[in-house]
């Protein structure tokens, strides 16, 4: 069995030094976020994560979930964890107080979401679509719709779901055909399938409430014809019991590479003559309101990158600890030693920690984005936040989701020949990571919008920022070069320079050349997406740099925590950095190579 | 179903136009080797490749290998397959006519073991392992062991196997604690446990010939007292028919992430008193000789990530002209296409592309030094060849094995969540690839034998003056710089001038870190064999550009695949190689970050 402990030191040493806690407390409606209720609310979320998430996410892999006509049975004990977790109050946490959730700030709710998906990625995904749809109703739904399903989805009592794809239309929405026809009493009837609906149906509650695109049937023609309904697997009466079953069925569930406890549906609407549902805002919207909440869904997506590597590196940590074979290097006579003093063990280690470490600010940081983008009492400070957090969540979810596979396949490495075995259990994470760079936006739709939508729409003015940001920490740098651990800031700092004129380099290129040659930007737009993460994170990890060195000078607090900080931050600038210049060269130059063939020569 | 078309005509190039393959059939025992032998057995392979072994691929992965009470049943269709495997000859390709192969050089059965790698991996490694035993047994085997043996292996009527690793003894053989009690006839009575043995028990031939590593009862500690024995699962009667069944068993099969077809088998010797073993070579030198078939082996393992590249570059390529999605950038009003059309799915292609064209032709060239090491008449040739390929070997193994799942996952990635169900195929090749990085040695132990023996233990001659060879190079893309595709030499000439000296500086710092810290080298030792992967598959596309330029001035041959071959190492150049300085910068400067923290402190 392999253990999962949260790393709330870390996680606090990033809420209160680098994300601002203590000031986001102060913004209006986040007045709860006191240290005393985060502190507790951690601590809980770690027990609930370690004591009964991570044992099921072995369960739940080798069971998976169980198709039987129509009917899907989650693994052994899922449906009991279900209950008590919603029992426990954490569907609710992020959710608005007006319908009995906890009104916590995004920045709070961040490191409990990355605890559960370390635990049990699996699990975690019901109740992170359920977010999705709770979103949708709480921002467009009439009040009729609210009342009648937003209680029951924040208590936990429903699940929700989101119904998007369609076999032709994936990542391309505006393909989309189901179909609602209007009826005489304002409801609609939805017919058409829809594929790849997490949690599309399951045993865990006793009612689901879908979240569909479709057509009306005078609708435009591709994204403007689509709209949102709302569609319940049981109809739900005026007194909030349950009536009818709806016309919509679960046809099939995949078999996938991993997330098995996951049941990934075919949802068939309509075949006895259309599933009754009911329009979310205005018709022909449905695709710009789904993009108001994929925002936020990318943004949680982007955890589980960081979720799966923590959790591989927790696993590879012990391992390496406990796995004895060979000597010690330049020990002659020396005896068998555990395989974490080997260099090359010792590298992948700090390989999975450091990026952990920075996936973890840059996430966090931008959670905290997010609360003052909805929260702040003034208009351009809520403008700015918002872009910073556009701008960092394709960062978020596309470079977390990738780094998180190769953080997983990087465990795997560690454990040798045993990691291949599933037994074991390291193998599992890089199944269930592997997903994470393909829903919600495939890191090439993440790189787009990162080039498109974040950058050259708005001529680059937020990435200017940042990068100006960026380059004001020299000063601060400077400074910390001066203290005890003078000689591993100075190569942060230098290493942090020359990502970011790189990454400048790579930000005009991608503003030339946007609107003159759009192909050749969008050959850079996943190196450019690689190369933010990594100067990203490189900034997070010089800014934390700073504030350890701050409280090492001062005396205060753990000493060893904040060394042990400055000495990832220089290995992530002395491993991971120099590729920055690498994916700058490449947005610059590699246009051509790459648009140059016929494609009948490939 | 996918189908897999080998790639004979990128074959054809290497062979001929890279690897020498006409110089070489001018060898010593290698005039077999015409060009009407070599297309024939190419052709024939190929049809192999796509007839029998590529429709089993799929149905050895759904139904794995199945343990029942010490026998193991291998997949429908596989018994079949291996008849028709054997009486076609092709386990005897590479073996020598003396005992009835047909004494092929090693650049002529390279290109068809890739094809059968590419089609079914988990079929090829039953061969791969037997050729391994067959290797040791001509290698150091006594008369009476060879004609008892050799005949029936290499025809295929027997397999064989390589037991090395225990539990306790994975990448340390020094560990090993299987004993072998002499007895008064000359055999030995072998007891012990062996794991992670391909094919230890399979259904497909009436007799498994196994090698064992084991100790003598007064054998000294460690590497020196470990002997290797041949043991066979049927005793083996002077007239060649099978006698009573030896002391050894299968007692379990492991559940592992990929190969399921492949058992991987826990072997028990002595159970009842004793497993018959004979000793071959002398006393004590095992694992010297293990070293020198070990060269060979990772070779070939080194082969499957170029051939499970391959194999996944197919099928990401077939699907990118298939599935339609979205429109052509840049074209208002235009329709639906297909995805190939989109930069960055064309980025993902020629990614795939590009490795594997650097892959086959570092991995061939290497195969011919192996051939002029073995057969060239003078002596200096034959030691520079085998120095040359020594070195590359590691590398092989090492970048292409890591190189081979990174392309398996781009491959994964260019279907979408398509790519993430089962059914498709793609991720088979992710989970089958990932075992090549670990088995035969890790990649850490190949980038500790590149950097210790295969450099530092030389001072570095050989890699000087393969840096050499590259530097020499220049010129003639200087004089190709002045041809019709000019502009995209030119890159390439750039490109790798600064990769030869990325690699040169980080060799430098190796050798002369290894002798006076070395830990700090080998916290390099990774970093520096990708760094030595990436410029020699530069190198090689370079050699490629310059045979490639060479054709299209004379206006001979296929016109469109010389300038794509340009195009494609232009585009390595662009995109790849970039990552040298990077990798070079973390070889000399990385170390202290990763060897400074206290264990505790992880």
């Amino acid at each position: 069995m392999s253990q999962y402990i949260a790393p709330i030191r870390d996680m606090q040493f990033v809420l209160h030094e680098l994300a601002g806690l203590g000031e986001l407390a102060n913004l209006p409606n986040c007045e709860e976020a006191t240290p005393d209720v985060v502190d507790a609310i951690m601590e809980e979320g770690g027990k609930f994560a370690s004591g009964v998430l991570a044992p099921l996410n072995k369960v739940g892999d080798q069971n998976g979930a169980i198709w039987n006509n129509g009917t899907v049975a989650t693994a052994p004990g899922w449906k009991e964890a279900y209950q008590q977790f919603a029992e426990s109050g954490w569907t609710a946490i992020g959710c608005p107080q007006e319908f009995g959730g906890q009104g916590l700030p995004k920045l709070v709710s961040t490191p409990v979401s990355e605890m559960f998906k370390s635990a049990n990625l699996a699990f975690s995904l019901g109740p992170m679509l359920t977010q999705g749809a709770i979103e949708a109703l709480v921002l467009r739904g009439s009040d009729a719709l609210k009342a009648k399903f937003l209680d029951k989805m924040v208590a936990g009592t429903w699940t929700g779901t989101m119904n998007l794809t369609e076999p032709q239309a994936g990542s391309d929405l505006a393909a989309v055909r189901s179909k609602a026809i209007p009826q005489a009493d304002g409801s609609y009837l939805i017919s058409g399938q829809k594929i790849f609906i997490t949690y599309g149906e399951h045993d865990m509650t006793d009612n689901i409430i879908h979240l569909v695109l479709a057509r009306l049937p005078d609708a435009p023609e591709g994204v403007k014809g689509i709209s949102l309904f709302v569609v319940p697997k049981f109809m739900v009466n005026d007194d909030g019991s349950l009536g009818a079953r709806n016309d919509v069925h679960c046809v099939s569930i995949e078999h996938k590479l991993g997330i098995h406890a996951s049941p990934t549906c075919v949802m068939s609407y309509g075949d006895k003559g259309g599933a009754v549902g009911y329009l979310v805002g205005e018709a022909n919207r449905g695709l710009e309101y789904m993009f108001i909440m994929m925002n936020e869904a990318r943004f949680s997506v982007g955890l589980e990158g960081l979720a799966i590597s923590e959790r591989a590196y927790q696993k590879a940590l012990q391992y390496a600890r406990e796995r004895t074979q060979g000597t010690e290097l330049g020990i002659k006579g020396g005896g068998k030693v555990a395989i974490i003093k080997h260099p090359d063990v010792r590298r992948m280690l700090m390989t999975m920690k450091a990026h952990v470490e920075a996936m973890r600010a840059l996430a966090y940081v931008t959670a905290a984005a997010l609360d003052h983008a909805h929260h702040h009492a003034d208009d351009a400070e809520r403008a700015k936040a918002q872009a910073f957090a556009d701008l960092m969540i394709p960062v978020v979810k596309g470079w977390c989701t990738e780094t998180g596979i190769e953080m997983a396949s990087l465990g795997v490495q560690v454990h040798g020949g045993m990691g291949y075995i599933e037994e074991t259990g390291a193998a599992q994470y890089l199944r269930d990571a592997r997903i994470s760079a393909i829903y919600e936006g495939t890191t090439g739709i993440q790189a787009n919008d990162l080039i498109g939508r974040k950058m050259a729409r708005e001529g680059g003015q937020t990435v200017k920022a940042v990068i100006g940001m960026m380059r004001r920490l020299d000063g601060n740098l400077a400074e910390a070069e001066g203290g005890m651990m003078g000689e591993h800031v100075a190569v942060v700092r230098a290493a942090l320079a020359q990502g970011v004129s790189a990454l400048e380099q790579a930000v005009e290129y991608i503003l030339a050349t946007f609107g003159s040659d759009i192909k050749a930007a969008h050959v850079g737009a996943v190196p450019m997406l690689k190369l933010m993460g990594i100067v990203c994170g490189g900034w997070q990890m010089a800014r934390a740099v700073i504030a350890a060195q701050r409280k090492l000078s001062e005396g205060t607090g753990d000493s060893n925590f904040y060394k042990t900080k400055i000495v990832t931050a220089r290995f992530f600038a002395e491993h991971v950095l120099p590729h920055a210049a690498s994916y700058s060269h490449t947005v610059c130059k590699g246009a051509g190579s790459a648009l140059t063939l016929d494609e009948a020569m490939f």
